[in-house]
């Protein structure tokens, strides 16, 4: 991973810079113009929006107010792809982002380059003492938006039914051990620090560190697998209410849930819709597409089987997570990395999925929001929403990283959420 | 306009089919893929769809019954491009029918070459006699389709914040001379013969042929004007609730309307969208975007200004158009024909919009649905949708005929829909 | 009945009055408190607000303006009870009448004896000359509401799990003589008069009195029969999209509807709600409660089994019911008058169930909408809905005439509504 | 307050039950058979519901299970009054509560006195170490809907537009002094014990007691009086994005909110709906009926004005309430009692207001949900809701304690809610 988290240099600024937008880009080269301009549901946005709206945050945060000069590569733009920052003037409203199908993807990719020579110029010509923060805050906002990127297009795919594929299926895939058996880690809490502190970025909402106290508790090795999770359906996971939270329950029903999203019945089984198209389901690889509340659900279910059972706090998580170097532990789907050879330890903490924990997403002890428009960025959202900790197959890898706070409403499911189960000792 | 309505030959089959199907390739040129693959609304649909879904009319009702050695282009299409016809097999739901970014615009161009040149075979190889009907009414069933084209891609063009326009505006485009004087013309009634009857096309919906007795009225010899209309909001029409019908007021009030769809307040008075762009209000113009609400509101305020005034019915709208020739009948806007020199006698009949009536949408005497999958055609909508007579500026010249029925849910408001006042006498 | 239709005098104009006064106050005699509180939905109303808005309006049309020295029950009923008389002043919203607990029912009772007592002040001291036409008015709305009290009543009932009677079964009720063969009585149409003139109350809609030209028709001698309907949905009738208007269709499958309202399936065949309870369907009584939607499907399959057979137009029935007698023409259920002896001829014209006719509610020929408050009458629902003739077992006996034009909505179900097929000669 | 919660004895359970039972019977004299049955909104609801589903109560889970030769009162009400205890069987859908017109009040109040006198003899006859667990959970189930009962009523009369008085206002009334002037108290924190423990009663949700580390802070002396929240509202609180979190401004936009409920503005400033009817604002009474998101977005902007003003957290109430004796801290609208005579130290903390705090409502280290049953008690809750502590003037004496968890989701503003602010130090 690049040295910029650790020791931002003015010297790699730029190549930091180009090689995030980079990665964006490239994300962006299997689309067509419609594929990147469908909002297929109000929850996503269109591909093209994500390449516009990080480029106007550089544009609005950076270059607007800090490179002499600079040109607006079109005023417009302004109110089309600001995104929840009421400060900053009228936006257009979410729902309808689907709307605009101009600016073509190809004026977009240009507004990007505007921006990336305009930001080349900014890093050459100006002191970056004065920009440093936005400038890691709008890095990571991108690979946020990488992210969403590939959910929103998955989403989007799935809802056609000639399913298209994102990606081809690779035939170098590694292919995944059996499934590993489950094991238990104990970790004895005690007070412990938490929250991020110290050198190289972070998100507002993963400080102040803080203390906080941890009961004894121990964790699962790895993630709960589809098989387990095929296991739960049969055995009528979703039409028993005694296992759901009662919001949960009102979900199952209006939606008529029966199994994970793009999960789909087939004459051989269960399949799915992927990034690689619509492909049987493996029963050895972390569930993933689940809401909290089927997390939850599970978790009530396992209770029965492992012993009291249940979510980790997001607390638990990142004290197991302590000692775990990021490096080692990604698991087998993540950028084809070869998983590691052991299962002892934890695994896949930072792989496939993200790990729904029982934390509501709430402010640290001590937190303030930061002043300014960039204020609004997280904690307006700390309401109703659930921690997810560690990282998926589609996650940026400049967000991997320990304190990291990823968090979504319990009834979402697009992202590669999935879960971890933990116990009391 | 061509000779296929009054005398079908085999010889002319083929130039008549190329010339209605290169119409709506024309209609495509100015759009990109998103362009044509966005649905802005669950009454439009994606310009893709209507490309892809009137070439279907003829793979599925003709090609495939009929030509030997047929090889269908896309078997998925069959389920993506299938509209309301139950009895064809499972169709894609309406509104999602802007999920469908792939095939792209190109596939769905190619798909119509491909079903072009397989037309071309079957007029050369099958007698007609054995399809004739069905041709024809593939033709008219396009001919529809384009109208809804333009539609549809003006509501979604509106719905853009930048405005884009389809068309650029034409500095050539004749000046419209200022406001007729309203005059009106009497018909006496009687026993009268309404209805589609003898040669030429026409849609079940239009015939059969029946007489009917109409008391003696006058009519109007234009349409309302938007200076009118701008009146009638002035004086507070969309305020008032006596003006109203019941179901119109509940409308009125939940969406908020306080002019036609489209129509903007600006500093400089009123203006609206349309095809090229967003234009300042032409007084003299007739009104457009009105709901047959909004219609029947406007007669309502109208009855005190022109002593008795109302919305024809359908009957008295085609008692009144029986003299008049379709041909000299097209108002300013359409075609950029030149517009009749004489305010005598009724003009714009067949022009610039379509005419409410105060007729709901309801079988003739003696109408029976037609058998098969294309009986589906009229017969299902005639519940809760009024008559619109006449024709706008963006109707196919095949559409414009006395005996032409339009129909529409009397809150819609995205077609070219105006009206034209009648009085008893 | 009463002789005031026919012979207005001011010596029996009180006696009218209270008759029909006493009707209502009677239909209250089995509610409770509660019962006449609750609103079971939004097209109903609390039986206690029909009970105040029917005296309101003798309150508000008659004795406020006419009447010397009227002192108002209690000002805020003006706005508790007005209905949908814009012109009034602001009202009380239609969903929310079932939270208006106080008054409660004794109150509203008090609010009737202090409108008649004051009415009958009004017959006394003031020439009848100046508010005849309004006193009608007030009758003849309160026979509507005396008939929507019934039926609001029984939705409020079938809500309710444990079913409770309005009425006790009596066992005094006339025995139904097995199922009349189903005979077509012959019409030779041409140019006939229709709509109310002359003497006798007429709401504005029944007018003006016009020539139609009517095509020769047959009509079945009594309405189709809950036997009938069952064969219906044994036929798979509520799966057939084929037989369904659009609209309907899409109304089944999102209501879900399988059957008319009210029945249910047992483990003994069909059973349904009743006023006095839940009851075995009888399988030779008129079918009800069912949708105009429901009617015109019917219909549709019904053309199969009897040539060509469909609904009538509104002027068909009118013309059938011509020469027919009023009174001798209720059917079984009808205040338990003995039914006629004979089949033949139309029978129940006026009976058990309204009838769905194929004729959207619409001014007649001429009609002008009365000016003032009472304007708002009829006319602003000449929208989006169908007309009924006929009448029903819980009509009115003041309502049932010729030219009465009942309508609702095609998907409305709550009232006691069925069809009689006609078809061409 | 009543011996029972600390020292149960079998002596005294049947004079607590008959004290408990007698409040609940006391709410409904002054309730119409009417008002105790129409439900005003989803969440609230009828007055005879909560008279019969605490009845249900026992008769389920105490009588049929252990009262010999018990007899049930009606098989029917298992249906109808069952709440959310998916595991009893079928129960009535919430929203449809206020459909039972029957039984009347007069029935369910009759099963109250059949329930009562079954527990005496199940009392006088069974050993309660059978029983004493449910008998208590019982009683304060009934004393928690006995503060619904009485919100749910408000909100009922506030729907009226006459606006019902419950209670008559006292003349006796105690005056309120003036405004008390805002306090600050500090706390160390430190690891703390937290949660029920040891004798009495408690819900499962507050326990079990466990140790937290809490940090330091400072919490105002009193509640938040109308007073400052019209300052709020002035300032424009309710018009500023930047105040409110994203959830809550969606709220605030979709429900145009300008103030808490039932207020309204007249002629003489803000006036509100109460128990006692429609009263003024008192500016020195602390605030009520606010949501969470109000409460938080009223933070924000105190924060501000009391330097880094926030809502606290219910580990820092708890704290803040611990030394802090329940009797005499009520507020002077609870009953009555006599206010305390200073204002040094915290009051009002079990007084006129639930206080909302910052914490989502999450099952606490080691919480498990009971089994059978009664273990859908809270367990299922703990989702999307927000804990409220303290007590309010509505809330029952057996419910006032330091760790009592009241909860609700974050937009309901229609229990009497407020709050108090907190500090870092």
């Amino acid at each position: 991973m690049a040295d910029y988290l650790t020791a931002p240099k003015t010297s790699c600024l730029k190549e930091n810079y180009l090689s995030v937008r980079a990665v964006t880009q490239s994300y962006a080269a299997p689309l067509s113009d419609a594929d990147a301009t469908v909002q297929s549901m109000e929850d996503a946005s269109p591909a093209k929006w994500h390449l516009a709206h990080t480029s106007w945050f550089f544009e609005t945060f950076l270059l607007k107010p800090m490179l002499p000069g600079y040109e607006v590569f079109d005023e417009r733009y302004n109110f089309l792809f600001n995104s929840y920052y009421e400060a900053v003037g009228k936006r257009h409203a979410r729902p309808r982002r689907g709307m605009i199908t101009r600016p073509a993807l190809d004026e977009v990719l240009a507004y990007r380059v505007h921006v990336d020579e305009a930001m080349e110029r900014l890093i050459d010509q100006v002191d970056p003492a004065g920009y440093e923060d936005l400038y890691y805050l709008g890095l990571n906002h991108e690979e946020q938006h990488q992210e969403l990127f590939l959910t929103d297009i998955l989403h989007l795919f799935a809802q056609n039914p000639i399913r298209p594929a994102y990606r081809n299926p690779s035939p170098m895939e590694v292919s995944r051990p059996s499934e590993p058996r489950l094991t238990w880690h104990r970790f004895d809490g005690g007070i412990v620090k938490l929250g991020h502190a110290g050198e190289g970025f972070a998100f507002d909402s993963e400080g102040p560190q803080h203390e906080a106290l941890v009961r004894p508790f121990e964790i699962a090795g790895r993630a709960v697998t589809s098989g387990e999770w095929t296991a739960f359906i049969e055995d009528g996971g979703y039409r028993n209410p005694m296992l759901w939270l009662s919001d949960g329950w009102a979900i199952v029903n209006e939606r008529a849930w029966n199994a994970p999203l793009y999960w789909e019945e087939t004459d051989n089984g269960w399949s799915l819709m992927t990034l690689r198209g619509f492909q049987p389901v493996d029963p050895d690889a972390p569930v993933s597409h689940i809401s909290f509340y089927e997390a939850d659900a599970f978790a009530s279910w396992a209770a029965a089987q492992w012993d009291g059972a249940r979510l980790p706090s997001e607390q638990e998580w990142e004290v197991a997570a302590a000692e775990i170097p990021v490096e080692g532990n990604f698991a087998g789907s993540r950028r084809l990395r070869p998983k590691p050879q052991t299962d002892e330890g934890l695994t896949g903490l930072y792989g496939d999925v993200w790990e729904w924990t029982s934390s509501p997403f709430t402010p640290y002890p001590g937190f303030k929001p930061a002043g300014g428009a960039v204020g609004e960025y997280n904690g307006k959202f700390m309401s109703g929403q659930m921690v997810l900790r560690g990282g998926s197959c589609a996650t940026s890898d400049g967000h991997v990283r320990r304190s990291y706070r990823n968090f979504f409403h319990p009834d979402k499911r697009w992202q590669f959420s999935g879960l971890r189960l933990a116990r009391d000792l």
